[in-house]
């Protein structure tokens, strides 16, 4: 059973070319959340490293990223269960993850409140389009869906691209998350326009708190802007706490885990579903002939 | 291969106790629609009734209800394809059907721009819940999800709370369909705040063109306002024509079909779906153990 009412945080921040840098920078955001009395804390996607998969193929540039490290026994893995340890919160950590043999993933590992591993999540959809080629870097993800019984709530969590594909929440939310974070990263005139649509409708669709994250500023590879504006909604879809378009940020709200009862008693989409004739969601991939181009 | 431009028309109105009244002004609003050059027209939730199933079961009431018919063998399918065949456009006529064992569905029957049946849609979601006893009334369709190749366009259709489910879309989506039409019949306090979030993110997450239809006005027993504010939007989610939200209303939009192409060649989020991960959302009903309270 979860503690009625939740504060948690959300940091967004510009990052520099040295990740150690970027970690303190993290290291001190993450203490300041812990401090404005923040429980759930998720960090920006690729949090320590500038996004380089905004480099094409075709530009010369580092292969493989040397920010990858191994998760959990990497070193900013252990840093960050220290630090969850230490201030006794809930530490969501997106970085990229190096495994045996050379391969890597966009992952996020979340540590629980006594600095343990809760698990990992690898994003499943990965995009490789202008400015997001980051199949050049990363495998699909290879874990699933998993949902994660924290001591202060159940969380999932989506990654950037992830948010696209409305089966992701609602795989997340069948399993009992309350709230989803996602991470991403992500410029103004590719994804603003909907940045209030998508991650809203996840929300109400299955009555659910949202957190989204998005880092600011402009990097060396980036194909335009970071816009930030980090947020959470609750289950309505209302927005109930915002961060700054371009400077870095702390955005903290309390969440009212009741709310989604209260939501679902009053619409009970979850109960209403009808699984049986979702066959086809489930198939392999689209066939080609049904891609309308 | 669809016609590139497409305009087409959503029609709201409020409706009294006489069907044959209701009928008539729907037949005056199609043919202006099809003045205006609309060549898809697409009318509201049991168009030609008060929306009898606010009706609580505790209350008196008819039953089953005096205005279902069989479709298409019954008179308003058979005026409607007279003039659907006379105008030369499509038809979505949501209706209450009527079949042999007494049973019914809360049904929209598709008519092609040459006056044939091209299919018809059964609600799939069918509430119950204050001021929405439809289960009183209706069974849950047992039509699947079907999309219609019509003169015009490649349609589908979802039937209000249908919308709450992004799973019908994305079913829509997937089997080509290019514009859904999403006839409702809802109230202020209710829905309101959903209204601008569902939709638009079933348009993004599909790239695919949204028309949303909702009466207007007060009726005997309904538990609110229906609130009309019906309209269209693009593949981006941007709203591009929109109904009054208290009177009568005719809301006519041009389609520009090639930003569905031009959408998904951006973004590519159906090639880029896995749906072979997707295994938990196709299972029977949610367990109850997962239903958080």
């Amino acid at each position: 059973m979860s503690a009625v009412s939740l504060v948690s945080a959300l940091i967004q921040a510009a990052v520099g070319p040295d990740p150690a840098d970027n970690v303190a920078k993290h290291v001190e955001a993450i203490k300041q959340a812990a401090f404005q009395g923040a429980r759930i804390i998720c960090l920006q996607e690729l949090f320590n490293t500038q996004y380089f998969a905004a480099r094409s193929i075709s530009q010369p540039g580092p292969e493989p990223p040397p920010w990858a490290e191994p998760v959990p026994a990497g070193p900013t893995t252990r840093l960050m269960q220290d630090l969850a340890r230490e201030l006794g919160v809930v530490l969501m950590v997106p970085l990229a993850e190096a495994v045996p043999g050379g391969a890597h993933f966009n992952t996020a590992v979340v540590i629980d409140a006594d600095g343990s591993i809760s698990g990992k999540y690898r994003k499943m959809h990965v995009p490789h389009m202008e400015g997001f080629w980051e199949r050049t870097y990363f495998q699909p993800g290879d874990l699933g869906y998993p949902v994660f019984r924290t001591a202060f709530a159940t969380i999932g969590v989506l990654i950037d691209f992830d948010r696209h594909y409305p089966e992701v929440p609602r795989l997340l939310a069948l399993q009992g998350a309350e709230v989803l974070y996602n991470p991403c990263t992500t410029v103004m005139d590719l994804s603003h326009y909907a940045w209030f649509i998508e991650q809203r409708s996840h929300a109400v669709a299955n009555a659910v708190f949202v957190g989204t994250v998005n880092r600011v500023g402009q990097e060396p590879y980036s194909s335009g802007t970071y816009y930030g504006t980090s947020y959470f909604c609750d289950p309505s879809g209302e927005i109930i706490a915002q961060g700054s378009q371009d400077q870095d940020d702390i955005v903290v709200a309390t969440l009212d885990l009741e709310r989604i009862g209260e939501e679902r008693r009053r619409w009970d989409f979850l109960r209403n579903r009808r699984g049986e004739t979702y066959g086809l969601l489930a198939g392999s991939t689209t066939k080609k002939g049904e891609q309308k181009t």
